[in-house]
């Protein structure tokens, strides 16, 4: 069971393999097993650092990441627009470092299953390493291109996170069950649309396209007010029922 | 086990305890029993409907509600930045009809457990209603009032949808577990401000306000636009975390 | 020199050429005539009317309109990027019932000019009406289509508010100064694209595209938030520059 | 009359009182002088400088500044609001560089007045030097505290960009004529809220908030989106009015 340790200033630490060391001083890995969640323990400097089971955000903050993620803000609207739960079915592409497959066996739990297609060798052994040491076993990623066909059926829920998303509607339609959600994130406009016609095209349902703006409050001593720099777009997250 | 029926219009209708009928003719209850999951069934006059198990979304949008409830956009960026999964232990307050309990209770999953507080009688026995009907056994929805106190310890994620929600905040201290996260949702900026203010002497970290705008592109022969008139806010949600 | 009386509610009223008669009795225009601005009136019945020259926005409110009107968040956009000024020279199309020309005439004053081309013949006629009444003598509206050429030149700004505005991109290149601005006003997103493409073909220097999202906020005892319902889009805002 | 020259790349260069100095070579001064709008001329190394009178934003992006300056999107929407135009009365706080003082006397021009105050004695040359370089004689820099009092009558608008503009609430009612606005500018939430009360104590009408959040479309080859980072947030605008 993985471990994090967290110093005075929110700083994140994995609890690794052998003692901890930090610019503030050095843990022994002894301690660290030998402690309980919300522990805390200090450096021989002094420092303290508190123990905790990592929330699936403070892994995925922490792990290896080779590419851009998908924000929680737009993973959030995905799960409670396509209804995700405990126990769902869920194949998604590409995996890239893996932080959506996580996000979502993390949802889906021991009873659901995440299939995640990645054509990049590089990237699918990253992934598969961030899952494997984060636990989970309900994930597998497949160095396999989506765009030749989906093993899986009656899926619960399809996320594509491609550049040409279009190519895999038609086999969506076969591997959804009925009832089933195919959701899309895209960047430009111009995919949106193409997306839009080949869903349009494949008899999909209940198709909604959104974009989801997140403005964070900065609350301090002298005012309240939105951050003055912000994120202005990630992507277009596009959804569609079979029915 | 719950099943619904959609029209050709996308009209939803529950199968209930009788035939169903409707503007469009009437299904028998023995034809709808016999059937399998995404069936198509013909009224007496013609008319096709889809036979179905309902998605979370697809529940809530049918079942009583006596209150505005909380939109998919929020319930995700709550679910996201918690890091809500399978197996998780909820507390929220107040029920109101139940969607948020119902949410969280698809995400939780049997292993998990979602403790709901509702101060008005009403309220408490429409949920229980509500939540029974669609075969959920990890809620509880408990008539009782959250400002008085929290029951349940080593709770993940304590959430308030409630006027005064910082009475509740010393009472969550000791309810989470460490690495738990509080949140809640306020309409008013005044409340924010107090919950902020109260989280602070509590000693709560990571405290961060958001809003979410979620904007829908329609999609026309015409051209594609965003909506003409869209929700400009809903609430502000308000996270921290018990470290 | 137009007046308008405005009643305890906020209503207002054009002052005509007679007496003024409203629902809470009635003012003789012999009294109108003899007041000045800000003078408060009263009806036979004793209720109060304050005597206003209007500003250019309760004129606008008030005139007769046949066709949506651009709002000020959008005009107030162009009219800083563009840099428009008192003795402005601009063209615009189309027309519509007047508002934008008389935006434009307010700024650009006596020694500024305003052409606008309008296709239609009745609103041609709505805007020369709108206009004149408002008593500005700077403004020419053509009952012309823009799509067959310009005749002006050494413009400042033209302005298009038209389906296809790409159509006069090339006619702009010639009427425009060195310096001058182009802008347009498209609802959809198929429409800034071609304009864009148009622009860059016609070698216009700062090509820009913008959308101006207004949220008001409301103050209540109860507290302070973003307005529950607003306009969720009205019109991309494309400028470009002839150097 | 000021000048400017744009290079081949968009970068723009007041013509100063000797010849142009630049990384791609020099211009002699009586080249410029004898040169018309519009008209292309070669530096000695052969680049191209186009020769132009300076828009009001080409001279706010070139001439000194030492404190951040309010963006067009909300100058315009102040604009916009109040009805400023041709022959307008202003008078605002504080001056700071004077750039909100140019966008006034721009639009107001020879006919209207610009009356601006500014408390520092720097800022105040700073700004008298910025606008008589440009060549407007319709602007007053005062070096003096508008919180002492208003010294102007029968004013169109007054804009308020200060920290604390509620105390000159008082002083600007008696300053406006009737029908006049009052506006301000202010990042924070708790100084909107103070100004609201302040405003509505002193019997002003139309009181309405607002903010702007301006998007730019990013059109490239790859695709169309908005911008990925964007500003989230300047100041919140209130309006009011005297009647």
């Amino acid at each position: 069971m993985m471990r994090i340790l967290i110093d005075e200033k929110g700083k994140k630490f994995i609890a690794g393999e052998g003692d901890l060391h930090t610019n503030f001083g050095y843990i022994k890995k002894e301690d660290i097993d030998n402690s309980s969640d919300g522990q805390v323990l200090e450096t021989h400097m002094g420092h303290k650092f508190t123990i905790l089971k990592p929330s699936i955000n403070d892994y995925i903050d922490l792990m290896e990441r080779k590419c851009s993620i998908i924000l929680p803000k737009d993973i959030g609207l995905i799960n409670a627009y396509t209804g995700l739960g405990c126990g769902s079915k869920v194949v998604e592409a590409g995996t890239g470092s893996g932080a959506t497959a996580l996000y979502f066996a993390n949802i889906v739990g021991p009873t659901g299953e995440v299939f995640s297609y990645e054509i990049r060798e590089d990237f699918t052994e990253i992934a598969r390493n961030n899952i494997h040491k984060f636990g989970f076993k309900n994930v597998s990623v497949k160095n396999q291109d989506i765009n030749k066909g989906i093993d899986e059926n009656q899926v619960d829920m399809i996320f594509l996170d491609m550049p040409e998303p279009w190519n895999v509607v038609e086999y969506a339609v076969n591997s959804l069950k009925v009832g089933g959600y195919l959701a899309a994130y895209n960047p430009y406009i111009e995919q949106m649309l193409t997306l839009n016609k080949v869903m349009k095209k494949n008899s999909f349902s209940d198709i909604r396209s959104f974009e989801c703006i997140l403005r964070e409050i900065e609350i301090k001593v002298k005012g309240t007010r939105p951050k003055t720099r912000m994120v202005g777009h990630t992507g277009y997250l596009t959804f569609a029922r079979r029915l």
